[in-house]
């Protein structure tokens, strides 16, 4: 099958990777369409020590499994698949079972391929009104929920986000839910305007006035670093009340992941450091449904998987939003005959 | 001035009640829309022993105040007037103030009148993209906001919201914000429709399989009484799993607001009962400007001031939603000039 492998320091297609084969318990999956994330990109420069077929993030139809419920189903499928009985487990804290492997980051090929497997038990059933190209951000999405399964964000708390890539816009879309007042800072206007337009305040992340997020000269509650770099701890810090929450959704590969940083300010400052990683699918699924996140405008650009090299390449250049690998087209000249649509930009 | 006063047992429009003024730190609020609440209903059953001006749900003009910058603006005012000096004031609690005043229900004149009075701290501006008759929710929609503010409802929580009234209808709206596993019991269908049709799944309260919300024999981590019922309070208990919130939004008349109850219940399955009443006015303002909350389709009726009387016979009627009364509006034959528009149905 055809599969973006990551291996001796590259991501390169192949087009005769060994197809997967799901042992027990598991789930074939033919891939529809696949999500390039950040965690990707920090894998090609070391993040996770990973080797082998990249991604994470899928909606795709269920081709062989034991549960006949799921057989020609469309699913999305959590990507933590752990031993099930160890004592993390055992408390429901699988996510972080230390035996766990994970979908295109640990020990479990990924899903910018033909075909993927997963446990039964990781997949969700996609509600028929949500489209594929919503579904595939089903697993950022509960990335984002996890701040709200973690964190109790009142109505009347302020709250900055931090960052406005694929996952600060969806962050900054899901805690906007909880009313709160809400300011997200980032580099990139367009990216701002997606949520301007949505009624989410923004603010330009080099406005000297970004301490002051209620235009009161007071602090935020809570803030959220989603920017992805080292440095949106100390920011995040600078922009938070005595006593406030800290959460830290950013990963970096180990080269550019170390910061010069004085824990004792977190101390003085009584602050809560939250890190915050996969979150709740079923929540995330709910919200799609409702239509109540918008996923569209978070789209660059959908590849065909014959052009996920490419595709790679431009998900790392800047200023560039999500980039989706379609696994069910092919372009001309290849093999297949499903379709022929070549890459769509938005 | 026009003002629908509740004294001696009886509720009233009375077209020459003295008009009020405002002292220092009060503004004098020229009323444009007011609901009538539950609560409204209950104060003429002999709740809170209150006698005066009814009504506390209104938007309106400021047409006195110290404060300029309010002078003309369009308003929504928080009900508690506290002392602003006591222990609880000091601590941020001026809602429970032992000296606080209450519009419409303790010591202070309501708004179902053609003019009140609040302290100028009360008012909130209301963006220009609200209508009045959205506007005209934010009491409502505050205090059902208040549920998350006192509880943590996580995205992959269960909650069941029992009683499709006014109140039941924002609370399950703002409670399905949050992501969570969400079902609404009522007995009206028509209004559990408003409901579905914003994907919020119900179900009718006599339904036999209520205490399985999510159809997998399980009960709820989290279940809201808003059926302004004493029963409601063992039905919602019924459907908590142990160690579970339950939150009550249920306040009574004395003479029908007692039931039989023996708490040691609540000991067994230790569960967490939560009184819930006022809530946040800026958080419901920004949900209102997003438009994340219906509330065209909960108004039943709008009526004149001066068909006050019946609008209150109506607003206590079976199935009725939300009746509004237009205090901008005169009906033919009556002084005015300003309007004509007589009842309108929805």
């Amino acid at each position: 099958m055809r599969a973006l492998v990551y291996e001796e320091n590259k991501v390169r297609l192949t087009k005769d990777y060994p197809e997967p084969k799901a042992s027990a318990g598991e789930a074939l999956i033919r891939v529809i369409l696949a999500g390039i994330c950040r965690t990707d990109l920090e894998i090609s420069r070391g993040y996770m020590d990973f080797k082998g077929v990249l991604g994470h993030e899928f909606v795709g139809i269920v081709e062989e499994s034991e549960d006949r419920a799921l057989m020609g189903k469309r699913v999305v499928g959590e990507i933590n698949a752990p031993c099930g009985i160890c004592l993390y487990c055992q408390r429901g804290l699988g996510n972080h079972c230390p035996q766990r492997k994970v979908l295109g980051i640990l020990g479990l090929d990924g899903c910018l391929a033909d075909y993927c497997i997963l446990p039964t038990n990781n997949l969700h059933l996609v509600p028929d009104s949500v489209p594929d190209e919503a579904a595939v951000f089903t697993e950022p999405l509960a990335a984002a929920l996890q701040i709200l399964e973690q964190v109790h964000i009142k109505p009347t708390d302020s709250c900055v986000v931090i960052g406005d890539g694929k996952l600060g816009l969806l962050v900054a879309q899901v805690v906007s839910l909880t009313g709160c007042e809400l300011l997200v800072m980032g580099h990139h206007q367009d990216k701002l305007d997606i949520l301007n337009r949505r009624g989410i305040q923004t603010k330009a992340a080099d406005d000297r006035s970004h301490a002051e997020p209620g235009n009161k000269g007071k602090k935020a509650d809570v803030v959220i670093d989603c920017t992805g770099k080292p440095e949106g701890l100390s920011q995040a810090i600078s922009l938070l009340k005595p006593g406030g929450k800290l959460i830290l959704k950013s990963t970096f590969a180990p080269q550019d992941g170390s910061l010069l940083f004085n824990p004792a300010m977190l101390v003085i400052d009584e602050i809560n450091l939250i890190g915050s990683r996969c979150g709740p699918f079923a929540p995330a699924l709910r919200l799609l449904e409702r239509e109540l996140i918008e996923t569209s405008a978070l789209i660059s650009a959908i590849h065909p998987l014959d052009e996920a090299e490419a595709a790679f390449a431009e998900a790392g250049r800047r200023g560039i939003l999500k980039v989706l690998v379609n696994s069910s087209q092919r372009t001309q000249g290849t093999q297949g005959t499903e379709g022929t649509q070549r890459t769509q930009r938005r």
